[in-house]
């Protein structure tokens, strides 16, 4: 198949000229040539444009902005336009507008209002989808298919019955026989047996708890209905278009956690991702790295685009905050010193009108005389200058091993307490790894692990027998691993392994849990070490979760409870295990406490920091090339930093040296080619 | 037209007699007179006695009612009785049941059980109006009509298909061309562009965030399609009895904000208000007070009838406060203060059953023994000393521009903070006003402000080019205007203005910001003075909203940020313009910055408070008659103070002189005339 | 009819091996055997196994499982299994499928997803109940039938066409006509009042404030449906196996409040109680007690079955604490103190899949390695040791007056303050019992009051005026009663007692309050002590509520507010009253002002503690029998206690006499012999 060679690191944006006057055209792109900007997505919700009444195609506006762009040097993203439907859809298809699980038809007048098992939905789009390729895909500016618009973020579920119907279907495939749904979902209790197909539902709304089994599934069933209408996008441009590469936009991020990108990931061409950053966070920085790495890590460590983020503030948050100055080229450059080769935004101009007006752009409505302005031409001279990262590969030794289900079921109903969240849990453990200097990247939990010396399981609930065996062969293999408390403990059936906790794990960590005693909300259980290795301070505590049981012979506890309804119990232990060791982690432990089983864990692996001595608040960040390797050395600090750090710095052609350290300005970026690699 | 000339100022209730066996009425009456009652309105829930079958009216026992009150001389203030439809309705019109925005037909069972579109509503009710206006519009008791009851406060809105072609109709009406409506709403954004008018429906519940255009068209319509109710009535009313002046009472206060009542003002022989103290507010006088004032503007500085308020507790809020003794009093005369010559209550006796059966009354559950039902006669004794204030006009020359669109909007969806809400900060820079002693005055932003020498606009987001034109040449002519951060963004279609916020504004204040910078909850951004103008303590600071940008060259900036996001940018600005000066804050500044910045403007404007040096908590207001002008001394303090005026107290029969300053008993009022008027 | 006589203190649980594979079965009754587990109750949730296609009965399982129940000795509670019905149900009759307040029609997928009154359910249900009496009714394993399972906790309210109809009739059968309805709920307000029957529905989600009156009405309707459901079962039971005890599980505690249950005691063979702590509670134990105390009313003093309560977390709070070691052990006492003579716990065995997978059982997921198995057989010997307490009675002088008519109307819409909770108000009263020591029964206001020398009225809002002939009856043959406010304001119709507040106790209490005066939460009014009877601390208030008024001649006041909004009027007073007296308390006063309250009135009353000198946190219960009295003490502290008591200990076998004192463990329970009764 195809590749997506960018030819230096892109900056692009959404581009959405309809929203004005024709003549404004040759203004934006004189501006986009003043900014350096070379990549432009269109035609994203452009699909009552096109096809203002059903079946009458209007393509001239796309004809002449594909045109002017492609003169300007402008490589183009087209968007199949499939996001967002005219409203006309619903009035012909009533069927088509999703309900939710009260049973409610939602109506048109916002975006993605369709139902994704809706066939009528997926002829039209389908027609939409070959028109625009048969009739643009040999358009010289078109470089790479967007199909749709990130996905599932409004019309993930739809309860009506034809999605009633899509899942029947999608669950005999699964399990052929009713026997074997009963039996997948436990239908035994509460008197849920099935009898017949036909009585096999969505989740909706009940009268009480849900079958979990059932919510799981429907989960899954939800991703990959999404995902058929991609690949049936996907498909008919291929077979149109088969040298021209396609993508679909994630959201891996903090405000959505709808589709299985490891299902996904596969089927694209290019990886692409949409990241925000969320105004309720402490540490903004590091859910963004957090989600660069597991992006890279659906790319398989190579390079993608960052597709959207923000100039400034957002729209939809309670409160949007506007970014420091400084902070967009920092942003960015985050997410090229984790793998981003194109940094695109949304979108171009800020909106007159419509439900996102109030969301930054690269010409704010203020125009050039503006702050955003003057730092997006700013941010165009950088990515010039650092063109040469593009395709060097991001460098890590540290796995995180993570899936949906866990947290589909995790932050599902009724488990034993609903504070444990588990992208919480792996945050924190990601945090930590930011904070020792650590380059994590993202893996499922079935993928290779060669190469990663330290491997990170936070709350891997649900696991199959082949992903424990795949962990448990890396840690014999050599690999240093932590699982931490509620992993292992389903299968991927939603069925508790029984005989012990963590299930599926005990026998790799030698220990045997009989109880889970969770902490209600404020509350902490002390901690207290029990070995040399991992050294705790003196108020180290857990929170949220404890658990009652012991470790077996050959297991050293590092660390026990010394109060708290676990008292006397192992929250910490390590085994060694072939030529690696097996970590366990009871408990949601305090920072300090977490970094400290970290230094030792890392000690254990020999896995070091990227910089040693670096400053707090400093990410450094290795992306290693055919000719050269170059360190991104991010000062997230309001202070100037001194690094020390060997290398000709790109953007300001200085030169570090063993004497004479990088010095780095209070909020800035410096990305230091190193010399030649290997 | 007709004029309510009340003769006095009148104490007054709703009655509803229906609640008691019939002999209850003889005791009412002498209770009636005991206490000084000579309003009552009457028949407002009594639809279902009038008409218990459909078309088989019943009134026997509404003539009795009228006919002993008239005989008691108790002037009758009429109700239609179409506020609450009776259960049948729902079984003969099933249809005329509201639909709210998630589709749910709401059922009967309270009150307001209707579509305010529904056509079979309409002609029912219109058909008890002609019956009731037919049979007792010539009686002597009947001296005002009261139309529905509180417009709006449970059925604003309705879903339903009639309602969406109702919607359709008015925006036919208003853009003509669905390309206008296009343009409007920003269809292009998201898709949405209407290629046929069936498509267009009320934003009913939606995948994401709904079209704000469509949202702001749809308040507008709610509130247009109530208006058409009352119009209708209204017309067939006069038809039938020309000379009696026709009301219906608003609700301007901080429990609703559905309709805009600029639009339903002029329709009003007399203005009314229903008032009542939320629980939740520390100082509900001030609330009280502007509630008071936006209705005297509405009335156009006339006198205006308190239609309903509370002796003391209500029954629909969380917790329902007792008043305390003495402040039926002293709220009543609040509002007479600010205009009111009508003093009326919900309602003459407690319920002994039914949905607000713990709402306080005249006649409480106790009875006549009882500190509530001492205080009605009091209060009556009090009205009746200070009769010859009515008539007389409240005198203000501070006007507060407001509209119901900036409301509106910036409390729907998708703005930079939703921490910043228009009443919020509408009622901050009113309570400064409140605390200096200056006495406002609402002014829609088009109206006339003839006679304000201080214009105060807070937030007034959504504005046209001629409400623009209107406020800048009132500066120009001579006013000192305060226009506050979010004012000016956008114009009527919701359409950001470009160019640099505040936009519509930016020219008159001569002011170029380029960004907005909200805050997040709990944070503040530090104010220093830059300027002797306005003093700011140390510790001054802004809180919700920032904004970064720039003075003109001629603009002085009066204080800037020392930190946070918009750290250097002008926080507050003044500009000197004509025979005026134009001020601008960017931000929502503590009370004391506030109270600095009105000083400074006051000074400038030469408007001085209606008291000078009157105690803190102590409201001060002056209604000018043909005769005399009356100073109403409002103590909300617990403390007696001593305040320097002069005239005669009209409650006490005490004069107050240089030498003899007036004393005001803790939580008590005086009202004193002030001498011959010119 | 018959009894249940269980032959000692027996341990059981649910039993559901269904959830797994045959061979299970063997196994468990082994263990059941090593545990002394004596009691199951099998069936709760096997309708869809029982019937997997309708009409085909499948019961070879179930002949199995109670032939090797039986043979093991373990006496069977055979559900009707009618609680959950199959999926097939909502296939056949889609209207059987319960509608929410909103409209929504719930689906099928949890549990008790059935409409009370539909018919078909009915005939469905009653088929499966007559198949299985008579297939089973002469099984020697059954010993109890059970009926349904926890009725009403999903399904409680069906607002239906078919409920509606089933409304109307009971409506019909309650008032005869509708005159008597409108009188009842006050239709006269708000335009409501109903001229056909036709018009009359469930209380629908509507505009606004519903109609209180319908709410009661269909608060009481909703408990009768269930109510009818349970007596067609039982009657069809006892028709077939007459000699069959018969009950159903209440939930009586913290989390469920739908049904009345002193309407449905009288038609249990036995009383049956589900219980579960709840997370939230400060201190549970004293939850639980109150919990047990109402039961045993309910069972008129009887013993009665712990049906259901759980060895450690249960799955469905939002935090599911573990049981620390022994509570589990002293929760059980706890309630065999309080008259329960079968301990048995939800459920057998903890599944494996499902929604309750996370709740504890006695055979925990890591099976018999686990402290929870360890102190399952360790409660099996105490219960083998302590079963000659079977069928004697726990004693208690101090009766708590309440019902569900309060609850419901005091938790619902429109009072004067949403911050008063009637069980809130019921616990704090309890609490301060619990504290000193005084064991409490649960009684129905009309019922008996003999025997009861101390009587407790927490906010007993709905009272009849037989009820409050009774109370009076009591205080003037000798009882001491403290009444708090809110008492007595209503009828039965929810209709105000004119004239002054409490309203029907205001005679026995001689006061005359006028108004209520709520507090904002957070809010305290300061109590002063007004007599030498009750000494009330420095700083002594109340919170929630206060009330304006006075104490009439011949009334002492005891207690006054210092401060708040009704500075000056009595918080508690007393009445001498015949032989006994009569105390008010218009607030809600802090713990220790309760205390000092309840020790003057114990002291008026001569009602002393179970046992004098009690250390703090220990609970002290006595059991009456014919040949011996037992006494139960509770040590809830994590300290050893020395409680001055004597007797023969039956767990331990020590002695404990005048000069030895009994000593508790930390968490420990002992139950004493104390010799012969009379």
């Amino acid at each position: 198949m195809t590749s997506w060679q960018p030819g230096g690191v892109l900056l692009g944006a959404d581009y959405n000229p309809e929203q004005w006057p024709e003549a404004t055209l040759v203004e934006d792109v004189a501006l986009m040539q003043q900014a350096g900007f070379t990549f432009a997505t269109v035609g994203v919700f452009s699909w009552a444009l096109w096809e203002p009444t059903p079946g009458d195609y209007k393509f001239e506006r796309l004809q002449s902005i594909l045109d002017t762009l492609h003169k300007a040097g402008i490589r183009v993203d087209l968007a199949t336009g499939t996001a967002s439907a005219p409203p006309w859809l619903a009035r012909l298809y009533p069927d088509a507008m999703p309900v939710t699980r009260d049973g409610l038809r939602l109506s048109h007048g916002s975006r993605q209002t369709w139902c994704p098992s809706n066939p009528d939905f997926g002829e039209r789009s389908l027609a939409l989808v070959k028109e625009l390729a048969t009739r643009f895909g040999d358009h010289s500016a078109v470089r790479m298919w967007h199909v749709g618009n990130e996905f599932g973020c409004h019309n993930l579920m739809c309860f009506c019955d034809i999605s009633a119907d899509d899942f029947r279907g999608w669950l005999k495939e699964r399990y052929s026989t009713l026997d074997a749904l009963n039996h997948a979902w436990g239908t035994t209790f509460w008197s849920q047996r099935y009898s017949d197909w036909a009585d096999v539902i969505p989740p909706r709304t009940t009268t009480a708890i849900p079958n979990p089994g059932a919510e799981l599934d429907w989960r899954r069933f939800c991703s990959d209905a999404s995902l058929r209408q991609y690949l049936a996008e996907r498909d008919l441009l291929r077979s149109i278009t088969p040298d021209i590469p396609i993508t679909t936009n994630f959201m891996v991020g903090h405000a959505f956690d709808g589709l299985d990108y490891h299902q996904w990931a596969p089927h694209q061409d290019v990886i692409s991702n949409d990241h925000y950053l969320g105004s309720h966070l402490g540490q903004p920085e590091i859910e963004l790295a957090l989600s660069a790495d597991i992006i890279r890590g659906l790319a398989g460590g190579n390079p993608w685009v960052l597709m959207e983020h923000s100039t400034s503030a957002v729209n939809w948050q309670t409160v949007n905050l506007a970014k420091a100055p400084g902070q967009m080229l920092r942003d960015s450059l985050s997410h090229v010193a984790r793998g981003a080769d194109t940094v695109a935004f949304f979108q171009w101009r800020a909106s007159q009108s419509g439900a996102e007006k109030y969301h930054s752009a690269l010409v704010p409505h203020a125009g050039k005389d503006s702050r955003v302005w003057r730092e997006v031409c700013e941010l165009g001279k950088v990515l010039g200058k650092i063109s040469e990262v593009e395709g060097s590969r991001t460098q890590s030794r540290v796995a995180l091993v993570h899936n949906w289900d866990s947290l589909w079921t995790t932050d599902g109903d009724s488990t034993p307490s609903e504070h444990h969240r588990y992208m919480t849990e792996v945050s924190r453990w990601y945090a930590a790894c930011w904070r020792a200097g650590l380059t994590v990247q993202g893996v499922a939990p079935g993928n290779s692990l060669d190469g990663f010396d330290v491997i990170i399981v936070p709350g891997l609930h649900v696991v199959t027998d082949a992903e424990i065996a795949n962990i448990t062969n890396a840690v014999e293999a050599g690999a240093h691993a932590v699982i931490t408390y509620f992993s292992g403990t389903v299968d991927e059936l939603d069925h508790i392994r029984l005989g012990g906790y963590p299930g599926g794990f005990a026998d790799l960590l030698g220990v045997h849990f009989d109880e889970f005693a969770p902490l209600l909300p404020g509350k902490t259980a002390a901690l207290r070490s029990a070995s040399e290795l991992v050294q705790l301070s003196s108020n180290a505590s857990g929170s949220i979760w404890t658990e009652r049981g012991r470790a077996d012979d050959g297991t050293e506890v590092l660390a026990a409870y010394a109060d708290g309804p676990s008292q006397g119990s192992p929250a910490m232990t390590r085994r060694s295990r072939g030529n690696g060791s097996a970590w366990y982690v009871s408990t949601s432990p305090d920072d300090a406490s977490i970094d400290s089983l970290l230094a030792a864990l890392s000690h254990d692996s020999g896995v070091s920091p990227t910089v040693r001595g670096l400053p707090e608040g400093v990410d450094a960040v290795r992306r290693v090339g055919e000719q050269a390797s170059y360190l991104f050395v991010l000062n997230h600090t309001d202070q100037e930093v001194a690094v020390p750090v060997i290398g000709h710095d790109l953007i300001t052609g200085t030169e570090s040296t063993d004497g004479s350290p990088l010095l780095v300005l209070a909020g800035g970026v410096a990305v230091l080619r190193e010399g030649s690699t290997s």
